[in-house]
């Protein structure tokens, strides 16, 4: 078994030059990607209350909170590679696999709001703040809505 | 207890304005500083193989690690608050706050040898990346053997 396992694996690396992650089990993959998704929540949430007027706003925190928003953004997506809709809980949907470039879409239109809110946070201007924010969030919710298992 | 709740928050935060996490609970905590972990090691793990010369050496693809591993670096940290030693599993031992300078110096050199490999991987001399990559791994594992449980 262990050596069909390694074999498996070296076929699998042959197969996939291009995908440096095949040597991830699957629930591996799952909690990648869910917690790239924790950091992104984790950023997320303070900058949501400093938006509504919970939290003081702290124009170098909210910047901060907005970069790494920014770089975590990118990183989530080579978590869903072939195989890892199964294999730990996950509420990722089937149509992510079969509607490939719906997601990519998605994925792809989270990632060009964060730069948008970087550059609003970089002004401290809350109205340019709060539209930026919405536009980040609106993405969110649109890929949640079709990719994500309520 | 729902009032008592929000008015522990609310102190938290007045008590706490620097820390932009207060309103987190300390499972949320160690959720996402776990995560982050994971998502540190989703990158170490093809860069170890490639410097082992166990996949495919790409230059781009170990960049594109070594860049995101530099990002992760500086995002652990503020997952581990006051109070956030217990709340879910954790291997985080309680030397973590108990030598809070001794943790910082850990996580600080970890940090100063990101960019080291990020440097190394751009030059995409392998003797460079490796010495690189030994000096990331060896902080992990000082940190790890220090503030880590088995």
């Amino acid at each position: 078994m262990q050596k069909r396992y390694k074999l498996a694996v070296a076929l699998a690396l042959a197969a996939t030059a291009a995908s440096a992650h095949a040597q991830f089990k699957p629930e591996e993959s799952i909690a990648y990607r869910q917690g790239v998704f924790k950091a992104i929540r984790w950023n997320l949430v303070p900058m949501a209350m400093m938006v509504q007027g919970k939290m003081p706003y702290d124009q170098a925190a909210f910047l901060a909170r907005a970069q790494r928003l920014d770089q975590l953004s990118k990183m989530p997506w080579d978590g869903f590679g072939p195989g890892t809709d199964a294999g730990a809980p996950t509420k990722a949907k089937a149509e992510i696999w079969s509607d490939a470039a719906g997601f990519k879409q998605a994925a792809d239109a989270f990632q060009a709001e964060t730069p948008k809110l970087v550059a609003a946070a970089q002004t401290g201007n809350m109205d340019q703040i709060k539209a930026a924010f919405s536009g980040v969030t609106k993405t969110c919710d649109g890929c949640d809505d079709k990719f994500r298992s309520k």
